[in-house]
């Protein structure tokens, strides 16, 4: 059980809150348990699992990448592309979070939000959500 | 199979080796093979997996991230909560790692402990693990 | 259905093209969907999703990770084993990546392969394969 979407980012950086694209697609699988993986298919962008209540922290996680990881600071890959600083900051954050699934719906805590964080914007962005269910039928 | 452990962590920083936690886990879910999502339920704390051997490198993984995103650096999010660094920290190890089983027990290499590290305590933190059989009956 | 498979690095650190060698796993399983699971079984090294078209970024990802987290700058495992800079760089990146599976290959975008990461080479390492299908018998 398997899907995508896509989304449109703006600005060269930022953060989007996707749970509630990736719960309805939890829903509409009909899965009652089991894992539910959300990947991003590329490698300039990022998903995140992070508090979301204030958007503030989305912005905090990219100025703090951009502290550590700052962009072209003479990166190899910039002679070919100029976006070096966005690969590495997604491949430090990673292309994927994956989720359990209980009684049809996200295991997340209070404070968990699924974020997808683009570095190398404005892009649209394919979003793969792969649904494992735990048991057959249910 | 799903179920969750609390734990309580001490000092505001800090790291705790849950491995023998989860390998109970998988063991009691009877699963011989398949996978196992270890997954803590907050935002400003992080599950790693590194050596643990020497307890050391987990306080060097806290002394390298607080090197490359100090604590209240001018984060926004701490005109709200004061812990933005919490958040950043954790998003960049991430809140779960998964793991293959066999032959009913956790693949780990020689030198691989699950870890979970606390950025924001101290505090109870609830661990959930996900067992995602690879064969049902078995 | 798990395969381990190994390789030896050349260098102290580096970066390893290892997408064919895993997608051959998913071929040899059978698997027509579900989930693969990539983890290197070492604690001084990593898995991870990027572009590698140019393989300039995989050197760009060290070296953004060696200008964070500097070799030998008073880390405390460094009195036991002198590789301390290797066990935080591996941490931050994490041992695995997990990538769907769909017509009996893996799902990735047109600009993402996975990749191992050395931080204390050459060494031999251990690469374990964990495929999870998605349906029986399919």
């Amino acid at each position: 059980m398997s899907d995508s979407f896509t989304l449109e980012t703006s600005g060269s950086k930022g953060h989007l809150d996707i749970t509630e694209r990736v719960r309805a697609e939890v829903r509409r699988s009909g899965a009652k348990s089991g894992l539910c993986l959300v990947m991003v298919l590329h490698s300039t962008a990022a998903i995140v699992i992070n508090e979301h209540d204030d958007p503030n922290i989305g912005t905090d996680i990219i100025k703090a990448l951009d502290r550590a990881v700052p962009d072209h600071a003479g990166w190899l890959h910039d002679r070919i592309d100029d976006n070096a600083h966005a690969h590495i900051k997604a491949a430090i954050l990673g292309p994927s979070e994956l989720l359990p699934i209980r009684d049809g719906d996200l295991v997340l805590g209070s404070w968990q939000r699924i974020l997808l964080l683009e570095f190398d914007g404005p892009r649209k962005r394919q979003v793969h959500v792969e649904i494992l269910p735990g048991q057959r039928g249910r």
